[in-house]
């Protein structure tokens, strides 16, 4: 068995997946060519399958993204397998954003460095802030993302309610789940929004200025899914003049071709102090890797056995 | 009945507590002449009650401090009540901490707004970071905020320990609980400290630099008990040599006086960007104090119906 492994994430835990595979199985790790690398390769694990690469491996049995998107697959003709266990992480992530800005921690931080004791103990004019235990919080999008926050803010005692594709949500305690015809309700009805959900024709652009505008004042965003479902320049216009109270955004408009220096967008959101700006890193932790490989191991015994491949979403 | 609220911290729930209180109840609020306005009341609102306000309150049949702390209750002769509710919110800061210092996304943030994309994916040299679900907690302290906050811990799936005075925590679920004699155990087998112990005889100075160092490299520390609990040089010198990880400080060494500026402590904990400064807030928000108005107001009934008080602490 030769696998060949081009994705960076997972060399931190190179000796764990290779300790977990077929004997006698020949590991390659992040070579330069490539194509040339999967000539004789059983196995790509890794982000992204052009037709390039396609057209070299003849023996390739398996495509094992490491992680949930497939969008980087081009070429078929190959069986494509993906996993997830990034959704506990990220959920930490929102649960992090959304006590934070509802209570505008960053800001009390940044203030006390400069002796400023920013709480209305100390200066009556600051309202007293909102636990996340009572907050209501909408769900755009509701997979195991949605259902690992969701399973997390009920230890909280929040209220939730989702809007989905489907019109479903598969969990108990929501107090209701519609399709995206009741954004507009889920909007009116909560004081946080997470998004959520997969970019897709319909979903590009969903969130707008009118939406925000429906969030309300009181209102914080956390974007966890992708960029572009929230209009970029409405978005800035309404954290600027604080439509809308705070958010926190862990995708982005544009990412760094390489290296690690990128603008992530047009508009100038890192001047603002009412948002938290990360680099699409809500999934990733060492945990969310470990689950990982311990998939990824798994199919490619399965695949030395003859066993049935899992989490298989093309062929 | 004359009631004198001295508290500031109700002011922004004036309205909620008036409406709980007996009819023909006068309430007097922020008075500028304490003693003057204390003379023919029946009950003090209020964190504080001096000799001075005692010799003058003739007529006083009880102290309800609106909070936990008593310390400031200097005189004797009236029952003195307090009250609770900050649990929860101190529970959500907590969590909030050490998501934030665990996965190191204070920093991440920074370095986005200077468009640098601080992570492993993008800079292989940053270590993946650790879920709050993988943390090993160690209390320090395990009443009323240790339960709250352990209650959310399992949710995340996180192991916790605790040392407490009597060597006893009232709550399932912990790996152990142990007398402080056990504190070096404590500290080996943990990767985050959460101090929530009353301040002491025995308490004062009881984290210092032997056991920050056991605390060790990986380690966050989180302090909403009492600055004084931690020993300040060997905090900071351990937070700058990063001989512990990272820390979330909401109690300090030194408090404003008067109005919201002071510095919080005499070494420069600003400067560090592996810190969380907060002005004593991690208990401060519209639940607590709604909790709180209604414990007053159901004691202040009470009185007047000549029903038993309740969370009497000193006769």
């Amino acid at each position: 068995m030769r696998v060949v492994v081009t994705d960076p994430n997972l060399l931190p835990l190179r000796d764990e997946l290779e300790s977990l595979l077929p004997k006698a199985t020949e590991a390659v790790w992040l070579p330069d060519d490539v194509p040339g690398a999967l000539r004789t390769a059983d196995v790509l694990v890794g982000p992204a399958f052009t037709q390039e690469m396609a057209d070299a491996a003849q023996q390739l049995r398996l495509v094992q993204v490491a992680g949930a998107g497939t969008d980087r697959i081009e070429a078929s003709g190959v069986p494509v397998a993906n996993t997830y266990h990034h959704e506990d992480s990220i959920a930490e992530y929102v649960v992090w954003a959304l006590i934070g800005l509802r209570r505008e921690l960053p800001a009390a931080d940044a203030a006390l460095r400069r002796n400023r004791w920013r709480s209305n103990v100390y200066n009556p004019t600051i309202p007293q802030p909102d636990t996340l235990g009572s907050a209501r919080v909408g769900f755009l999008g509701f997979g195991h993302i949605g259902r690992a926050t969701w399973r997390l803010l009920q230890a909280f005692d929040a209220q939730a309610q989702a809007v989905t594709a489907s019109g479903k949500a598969a969990a108990d305690g929501l107090n209701w789940a519609g399709d995206t015809s009741r954004l507009g309700r889920l909007l009116d009805e909560s004081d946080a929004l997470v998004v959520s959900a997969p970019l897709t024709g319909t979903t590009r652009g969903i969130i707008g200025a009118a939406e925000l505008e429906r969030l309300g004042r009181a209102g914080v965003l956390v974007n966890v899914a992708r960029g572009p479902l929230v209009q970029q320049q409405p978005l800035y216009d309404a954290l600027r003049d604080r439509t809308i109270r705070a958010a926190a955004l862990d995708v982005w408009y544009s990412y760094p071709t390489t290296g690690d220096r990128a603008a992530p967008a047009d508009a100038p959101f890192g001047e603002l102090d009412n948002v938290l700006l990360t680099p699409h890193l809500s999934g990733i932790t060492r945990q969310t890797f470990r689950g990982r490989v311990q998939d990824i191991a798994a199919n490619i015994n399965a695949l030395a056995d003859g066993q049935e491949l899992r989490n298989v979403v093309r062929h």
